[in-house]
């Protein structure tokens, strides 16, 4: 039982002790590269979900489930019990919908990282570029120089100009401000389609980064798929790409741009 | 008298006692689906009205009555009572104009619920579809799995996906916090012509759902208007339909979203 | 010196005593109609202001003056002492640019009518056609049939249809909520130009409605130039019109809607 | 540490001492004449900066650094200490977003101005023509028309008309109200073009105004860019102009235009 008219209730069921925590959020956005990337963690680390998060600033809709039911938007939390450390995982449905309760949000969502121990937040989400690639990249940014200067370890180009919009990069922002560490890892994706090739090479480099043992057998089939789709696109387009990339026509104003 | 920087301001004539009643909403949205099945029930059941809502987040405007008078935008409670059972009726002028103040009328909404005992909540929307066809399905989603499985004893097709957007998916989602039942009955539309002949439909499934005795003269008539109109449009375009749908051009966009 | 976060500040010089005072509202709007007709009864009547309203939810920028200095958009409230009643006229530079704080707006409004002993509101608005003509006339809405029935008496034509938004709109609405009885006056006008002759005719049915003595010269000429303005548009377009209506092309969607 | 729900945070390091001082502003706007004016200021005067204020209004993003690492967006306050009199300085990365947000910053800024002992405000801005012009001038607003009636002794055109969007003109508008004198100067630009040129002039007036030295090279650098720029542009489009304005094509709308 909630009353909703603050803007973001969380619900939880009950609240895990956890070592060493580390948070990892897969907001849904462009090219659901975080989301696909977050779900696969959580169904192939049988991660226990405690808390929702519901707000009046999500779209003003209910989704339907495959069993015919319905319910309100909501971003769940769920967390897993590693050998050495412990993760909490955060997916969802949707970010808020106005600047203002963005920013609500990355500071409650810091207040439930304060509750559990949490130091370190990485964010999946897409860099941009408005064109179709053979070999994507990952690209990274931190609120920490000397992680930032460790990124080719991972394989992780490094960002030095531009923004990320959206949760993805407010809450690294936010925490930022409250002493916690922010990772933000982008897959490169074009930005016309849900890319699960994109999701998977940012796991790649967060299993790395966290010294994960994950089963990426899933997404690498999405992955496929995603391979597939662009191929047939690319065809269609009369292009059989030799290695460089294939430019968009329209839409490349959002080239460049990351969220 | 009412003061109203408030967002949400109920003025209450008169709080009825009821038994065990169910809240039927009927908010005017795409083709009128909704509001045209609420507004024919309230005349039919002669339900007395007992309470009005106003918002500051109704469109900033007022409306002209027939008889020249005007009065700011409201939505209107009414209630009927039956054999076994009673009906409350929400029908009215507008849906709030932001998202949170959607969130914020369906929480207030719920308050009105446990204040009356009602554990169920009926609302009745629209499914658009972008194309005119002969034979209109009612779709339906519920909060509870048991009643989805029980939608095809009433002729109700079961949704499994997409979403509800507006007050008539939120009031659901929302209750459904609150432990009220949601159920939601969407007539097939166009999304083209205010549609009474999807009215029609949802009222029919309604009716049996709920076991009442209601009229469906009056809504029939303005269902063969519908009807009459949609084959002027059809012959416009130079298409004598046989039975299967026609695509209007433009617009397809809409096409399978709901609200 | 005032505070500003608040959403509204009523910045008051000396309240003044007055004896059976209206109050005459004319807010920017279409064709600017109303602002045009209240500045003339301002200017002709040698009303005397006594407060500002500022709003932060005006447009957030300043208005240059004709000798070079600046200040925020703001209201301004006169008073005029008649002999057997009293006016208060309300002038400004600008409405809230959000649904809900023009809500707050017409709300604060009818808090200084409390204040005043105000119990009738007067708007001065546009009745938006699309199309010029050479006869335009004045419609008229109330909160109360009676006055309703005795528009014919001014040459008022009465509306049973349609919606008034924005402020002139609104705050009528909301004072009948307080037992204040409002009437909005609404000058025929194509929308494409701003139109001192729809502000000239509401003013003369204004005045009859009132008994007010008010010298029209200004608005008059102001009129004469409007009409030449018109005239010199539709020679340009090639239609010498004879009494008729010209229907401009474009921006029809318009035709019928009342601001 | 700080808490963020709140919309506007200021993070203050320590207050300074200052004697007699003035405020400077220059918010990201149209051509980024007021921020790289700003911007020079600070580097050139090697000012100190003593407070940070973050916005939940301001665009939900993280701005990545060129060391690869990321913050919120923010805006800094600088001092200066000058020979006779101190100057603060304010500069950033963006505007709020909403008009309501805009106010409520301005009204946090002229608290500051409070606790400062700050009498006077100057904000540089851009007053846009969409036209490339040989030579640009300055024009000045002002809330104190005997400031206004000295402009000329600067150089800077008097504007007698029009209004300043955004902060760098509501700010001026609010301190107003609050006995704070504002001053507004605004460098002609075409508006299409990031344009030194027009910040460079902008600073020529004020520190005439100030009686402030400040080396000018390096901003007349990057105004020798822009000009540059701005003849390869004309170039292209087959126009040596010889003196007159070229007029850009489309985009006109926003001609004579200020924010």
């Amino acid at each position: 039982m909630l009353s909703l008219p603050q803007r973001i209730v969380v619900e939880i069921t009950q609240m895990p002790i956890l070592k060493n925590p580390s948070l990892i959020c897969g907001f849904p956005g462009s090219g659901f590269v975080g989301k696909l990337a977050i779900d696969h963690m959580i169904e192939q680390l049988k991660a226990v979900s405690f808390a929702n998060m519901f707000s009046s600033s999500f779209p003003p809709q209910v989704l339907i489930q495959p069993n015919g039911t319905t319910d309100l938007m909501k971003n769940t939390f769920y967390y897993y019990k590693g050998e050495t450390s412990d993760l909490v995982l955060l997916g969802g449905d949707a970010q808020p919908v106005t600047p203002e309760s963005e920013y609500e949000m990355a500071e409650e969502i810091t207040k439930i990282c304060d509750k559990l121990g949490i130091k370190t937040i990485y964010t999946l989400a897409a860099y941009i570029t408005g064109t179709f690639t053979k070999l994507p990249k990952v690209y990274g940014t931190s609120t920490l120089e000397q992680i930032v200067k460790e990124f080719h370890n991972y394989g992780v180009s490094v960002m030095n100009s531009g923004s990320i919009t959206g949760m993805n990069g407010l809450i690294i922002g936010v925490g930022k401000r409250k002493g916690i560490t922010g990772i933000c890892l982008l897959g490169e994706t074009s930005g016309y389609v849900v890319d699960a090739k994109a999701s998977k090479i940012v796991l790649e480099a967060l299993v790395k980064m966290l010294g994960l043992q994950l089963d990426l057998t899933e997404i690498s089939k999405k992955a496929q798929d995603t391979e597939n789709l662009v191929k047939t696109i690319e065809e269609q387009m009369g292009h059989r790409t030799t290695g460089e990339s294939l430019h968009m026509p329209q839409h490349d104003k959002k080239l460049g741009y990351i969220s």
